[in-house]
């Protein structure tokens, strides 16, 4: 939670003032007149957690009672909370009329509907660029370098996780064995089936939806498949004919006006840029009405991508 | 020339009444009330040039009088007139207060400080985004999604002409024919020297470097070679390696504080998205302080692709 202060900084004229901080198990902590970030995280690498004076309010009664400006949600996705909490922190924020920023899909592919209306309602708003390819603009760059044109599908490679085992496999390691290094390098949460089963892609594809394409899908209406059941013969036959499976997000608007949002498996030639992002690459096609499509690509990216998005839509309320 | 008005159109409150237009030989017409602009298509198609009353002042004089609120700038690059007319008519615009919108690379690659220090100046808007990779968003993204971020250097394929040439000499056509092909396309000026000799390209990275980079480039100051001198052996020689020709652009932010810029062929290795830009297609990385590098690709686009980013740029202006 942050407050602005109009003091400079990169330039920007903004300064944020983070007033509270709320962790699943780190402790939470606030001060209205602005918490050291730097001892915070000193706390976190020297203890684990927090020290000094916690707070004892909760996450919810924060987003409800405390003095702030923008609310910034950060918590991992579960599909199977069908975007909670996140949503009702979220909610409790926009019906505050406090902006909201978060990095978490579910809040989005559940509830964009009403989180978009609850935001415009209070002339607040509610901004999320890091749910889908880290800090890369999708959302941002569809909103506002694409004035009066009309997006009508997108394709992609939207989870790392699963291309860094496809990349892994096709240089020999087994599925366990990629899996395994995707969740020491951190990539990958401890379980990883959300990855594996597609549902992560699922989420974002839902995000995408809703957002560019004005589709009412939650990640339960993708039809979805993940990588479970791809073998190492299956990637060798595949280079035998110079291609690489990949798994492939897609979503388009249908003729009768419906929407088709699918998660598979797919062969991609040698010659096509998905064919070039290996490992933790990602990339997304925006197929429009009056451009040719445009392709944008994230190259290796870190955890810094994703808190550089974050910022971006912080100082994008102000600037 | 546009005046703004407040009726709907594609869905963003805004419709654009043309009020005059100026052209190199089709004549010259205005109309305060607003021009018919199906009729002046139709007059090109049926006549070659606009029928019916005409006006007969010049450009600059339409620039400097007319009651506008846009001036649309379109002529096409010529290195060594150094961005004139171009930049004269973006001047007599802006010192009127009047926004100036631009395809031509060469008022920005000549005049860009001058240019954007007087929009500032008079509170108008100064927008080039159909310069480099026809409407891709690279300027707009840059200024639009990319706030407190600071961009570090870029490279990539901007002249699609000489991209085309190398692709159809790939392929056993000979430089002079694939020349001729392109100008036939209308992908090429009737004098091609500008695109085969690397002017086109330097004059992008002069752009880039100057939006983008802050740095105080022509495209004289940028090291450039084009293609004039590859030779289908040469191809071939990198194709037997698994390689491609291509003609790249570069710029980048020296330690000293300068700036590195340059066009020339390189071999580009199979895998590399750069690889997998074949005749007409275009990309560009960004490389920036607090992102993983951003790469926007646009695969083969037509002079629609030019014009929308021509109206993307008005609308900004307004919504």
């Amino acid at each position: 939670m942050m407050n602005e202060r109009s003091e400079q900084q990169a330039g920007m004229g903004l300064e944020f003032r983070v007033v509270g901080v709320f962790t699943r198990s780190r402790g939470n902590v606030t001060d209205p007149g602005g918490l050291d970030t730097r001892k915070l995280l000193d706390d976190i690498s020297s203890h684990g957690r927090f020290t000094g004076s916690l707070s004892d309010i909760t996450p919810l009664e924060a987003c409800l009672k405390l003095d702030y400006d923008v609310m910034v949600e950060l918590s991992p996705l579960a599909v199977a909370n069908k975007g909670e909490p996140a949503a009702s922190y979220i909610t409790a924020a926009l019906e505050r009329g406090k902006h909201a920023v978060t990095a978490n899909k579910g809040s989005v592919a559940f509830a964009y509907p009403e989180l978009s209306r609850m935001a415009r309602d209070n002339g607040c708003r509610f901004l999320f660029e890091s749910t889908v390819m880290d800090g890369a603009p999708i959302f941002n760059l569809a909103d506002r370098c694409m004035k009066g044109n009309v997006i009508t599908g997108f394709y992609g490679i939207l989870n790392s996780t699963t291309n860094y085992v496809l990349t892994r496999m096709e240089r020999g390691a087994s599925m366990a064995e990629a899996v395994r290094e995707a969740i020491e390098m951190g990539s990958a949460e401890a379980d990883p089936s959300d990855d594996i089963d597609g549902w992560d892609a699922a989420a974002k594809v839902s995000v995408l939806s809703r957002a560019l394409l004005g589709a009412d899908v939650t990640p339960f209406d993708v039809r979805r498949s993940g990588i479970r059941d791809v073998s190492p013969e299956m990637i060798n036959d595949a280079a035998s004919f110079g291609k690489r499976l990949k798994l492939i997000c897609r979503g388009k608007r249908t003729e009768d006006g419906g929407i088709d949002a699918s998660v598979g498996v797919e062969e991609v030639s040698s010659g096509d840029i998905l064919a070039c992002l290996s490992s933790h690459d990602s990339g997304i096609c925006l197929e429009s009405e009056l451009m040719a499509p445009i392709m944008v690509v994230q190259k290796n990216p870190t955890p810094n991508d994703t808190a550089f998005g974050v910022l971006e839509d912080m100082i994008s309320i102000y600037a």
